[in-house]
């Protein structure tokens, strides 16, 4: 008898392209986008910008690269920018939000929810001392989905005051939107409604979209123009891209899809505190469960064949487009009988 | 009749040389430093080393640049660092600790008192992932005192565990001892007992000591032998700067009558909460105070002829050996009578 | 009439996958590389190393990153390194080998040929001083073939000997190998023989062999989990990279048609030279033209048909494998009659 | 009998503080310069800002920390900057320029004479591509006089005509004047007529003058509250810097007695070349000598009572206030007859 394969719930970056989207890079129409722009990669810039409601749009290798791009952009040397607690810019990329992009971070406190600053705190934070010896804040970086705070989503309201805040004291606004499309769907609004009052944002299309390589970076005409530019100093420009971007194309083609990830995740959390597990209500695709210790639960986990990462001393388990309802079901099987 | 002169309370930085220290500095034995090594130079570090309790130290023209090449070298690209927040290094100094020394900073809480994290905190943070994509925390940094919580003292062996949670973890320690002397005098122990464990240390010769320019960065021979290239990239390489270091010599002779200062301090914060101020009580030389409105209150101070500055939405007050206690008096009077 | 298509000899990075490639593609089987490690990637990670004759390799998304990583590694805060006059890090990297990798470039003289400078210039300017203050030389850049001396080669003893004269003044050498199969083509000899002393290379995939995107960044297996690691930080870390790793490997199946590249460099050479340009002879596949005006040149070029690129006051035209005989010999036609 | 004292000409920044300027020192009024701006330092920045024809000017701790500042304030992030070839801030600030300034340097040729490249030079290099993934060259750094030249001169046209290349190609200009004044008596010219078309200087007090410590950089007001912020990141922040900004207002009464170094460096040349030594003829301060082994010579001069410092594979000596006439007459004594 083989070991049956594990559930594989570390991430919803582990997707692999399906027979379509397959035969949709094999087909790419393709340019030298170094030289030329290449014409499927425009297309998928042009369709993006037109979803997140910007000017202009930017394909790059990664949500890493996206956002290290708006950070470098916004920011001069030594500038402070606020960004809530466990925020992707302050953890998971390694610090270069300080030595390459030159930010100083101030972290904001969850003091409206999980992952979810108020605006107020913002306000507190923002002003600008006329001391030549003054650090200077000058950039407000949000997170819609908030991966750490177990994808807790920031609705449009409470979004657009919190960009307001941060406009009205001369700060400028980035959205590490690497799960924008999820909070769209869970939220029932088109994702530019997540976008009111920004100056430019990141998305990826290889995480629930399922797109194998790939993120974008988007702002106005200028912003992108400059972006081309650091992109190619980070090593970030390809070549005939458009075999990545044809695969974009078809990702966004599924965004409405995501509404199935958000159900098996809610499905996932019910089991697991049917079971005694002490988990989060999962707003989106991420279920993050409190345990004594991550790293013998996580063993447990995957000897009984489901994979899942540490989060901030908590289990994480994304949902995602290869793992089925059924999957789901049987994950929980594997775990034992409800208590 | 002439306007009677300010009270100039702003900060221990604004005092002057006196008749001795000039003097001193007018016959400094000097050379040069960069080619040869100042021999005056030599002998103020080789005695703030003494005093500190490490193998050397280094003499650079201000507090800021000897806590920026401690960063630097203690720092690989991205590293994260723990600092209590309101930290100097956090606040104080234009962000360099990120863009320049390519730290990403995490601000500790003041859950052992003002301005000071527990030893419990520290452990939580230090941990290291084995994941080649996680940041790596390499570095604590203390202050003592702390200038932003209003010149708290941290006392040895409070001190001693914060710097064993670091370096049990396999971080190393920096402490910003720019006024390490205030936190020795007002703990009556030597600055050494509050060296224990740290790597490196910096400690001003320009604020309460009353020398006019100058600290001192000290750790190990290796530590300083690269510090001194640092220095010299920074600019901070100097010709004769013995004349500096003779003023220096003289500023550590003066180490005790800090105590003048901290009951000045006391004697001030006295006054002011007779008068119904929101006042702390002072550990060291600074007196912080609560108000509803920074700009007004240190604009009607101003006109009473007493000089503070504004820190994180209060009032900092400074007490240093250019004023006495007849000055403290004095200024006490010029806000008003006792309620 | 349709106007013909233009013949591209801008650059050899304007291929496109053919039918066998994008089958490939499709085909691939994928893992997420960042979690994981993709076993495509995997596979030609080490396909490569063995024909580079290293430990180990890393996909990139670019040459530029693939030489940035390298720099920044082999680079201190301040090191000079040298490389010859117009390579690729000094003039087409938009100076990230500075400010980014930290480094200030000594430019080598071309005193053995073409993009060739002397193990004694080396050796002249290698020397360590004692000074603390002095800088520090520890890195050797080479590049072969040499883009901007006209896609040069530096035959295996003469690299041999450069890389020595680097080690033995205790520099190291890092051989941005952009089109070094290019170089092993044309001097007959394996490309390993071509990184003979070297610490590192960095060789592409998306020029000549014609995959749409990625090179490979190569040497001991510490450097390559160094360099994962910083690839992480510039955002270059991807996810089922297999997709393109696939076409990759398909692209080093054919380096011998390399051969072909160069014949019709020879070509176009002979027939410019025939009608009165001033071209440098082939060794490779570049063409080199000097013109009293590139601006007019190009443009005059464009409007027959040929596409070309200016390079350092010259005009620059490559071939590759989307161009055959037949489009060499139509493109001198469109040029006009031999003189 | 004791040995005698030896001859310095390492540098001319060996020179200490006479009585009258150790006196100017100790009756310095001084303030903060932080918190107030330091009147004897004010005082000091006006002077020169009139004598270079700037509209402001800035105190730094070293003419390294002045350069350093204009170049990061001039530089955007991978920048090319022009420079003659061995200029002070290509070989002598330890790659700041480029690590922390963010530039990428291009060695100029002496075409025009020793450390003087053309204005044709700089006018082939300036121009600036239209393609958005190419370098940028924004800046010209000149130096007079050119230290590794051997104190060498630009006269007033020729650096007019250089500046002009520069700014009629968008470019900026920073002067290097560490030696400025030596220049100005020289030429017999204002200093000021050696600035034509510079947006920014730097001048040190600290070699010839005399004074211990400082440099001071220039320009617009404008730049001048921009350097103030990074010089105050970068730690060269003082506090009562008028004890040393009076030491710099007395060195500024000396500048026309800079001849007598420059007729002793005649002498000094003239004696050598009796000798048997290959010199420059120096047109300021400096005499380079080209010998077979630096090390040898400078140890053999070394015991003869004679110090000397290696500079490109030649020795310097360089003449300065301390000493005078009888001490060069000395020195050739103590390296025998003329032959």
């Amino acid at each position: 008898m083989t070991k049956p394969v594990a559930i594989d719930l570390r991430s919803d970056t582990v997707t692999r392209p399906d027979e379509k989207m397959s035969a949709a890079m094999a087909a790419a129409e393709v340019g030298d986008d170094v030289l030329d722009h290449d014409p499927t990669m425009r297309a998928l810039e042009e369709r993006v910008a037109g979803l997140l409601g910007t000017d202009a749009a930017l394909w790059v290798p990664s949500g890493t690269m996206g956002n290290l791009i708006a950070l470098s952009l916004h920011l001069q040397r030594g500038d402070r920018f606020l960004a809530p607690r466990g925020a992707h810019v302050l953890d998971h990329e390694l610090g270069t939000a300080a030595w390459l992009a030159g930010g100083m971070p101030q972290a904001l406190e969850w003091n409206a929810g999980p992952g979810r600053p108020t605006a107020d705190l913002v306000r507190s934070l923002r002003g600008r001392s006329t001391r030549y010896d003054a650090l200077h804040t000058t950039l407000l970086c949000l997170e819609n989905t908030h991966n750490s705070a177990g994808g807790s989503v920031v609705p449009p309201h409470e979004h657009a005051q919190l960009a307001a805040a941060a406009r009205d004291g001369g700060l400028r606004v980035h959205l590490d939107g690497a799960r924008i499309w999820n909070a769209a769907v869970a939220l029932e609004v088109p994702p530019a409604a997540l976008t009111v009052g920004v100056d430019t944002v990141q998305a990826c299309l290889s995480k629930g979209l399922g797109a194998p390589v790939g993120s974008v970076v988007a702002g106005t005409a200028e912003f992108v123009t400059e972006a081309r530019r650091m992109r190619k100093m980070l090593g970030g420009g390809v070549r005939q891209g458009g075999v990545l971007a044809a695969a974009g194309l078809v990702a966004l083609d599924r965004i409405d899809s995501l509404a199935t990830d958000h159900e098996n995740a809610r499905l996932l959390a019910d089991g697991l505190a049917e079971r005694g597990w002490d988990v989060t209500t999962p707003q989106t695709n991420i279920v993050l469960a409190a345990v004594p210790d991550t790293g013998r639960t996580l063993e447990r986990l995957r000897r009984a064949g489901v994979l899942a990462v540490p989060m901030n001393g908590q289990v994480r388990f994304v949902t995602h487009r290869d793992v089925g309802r059924d999957d789901i079901e049987d994950a929980l099987r594997r775990l034992g009988k409800p208590s």
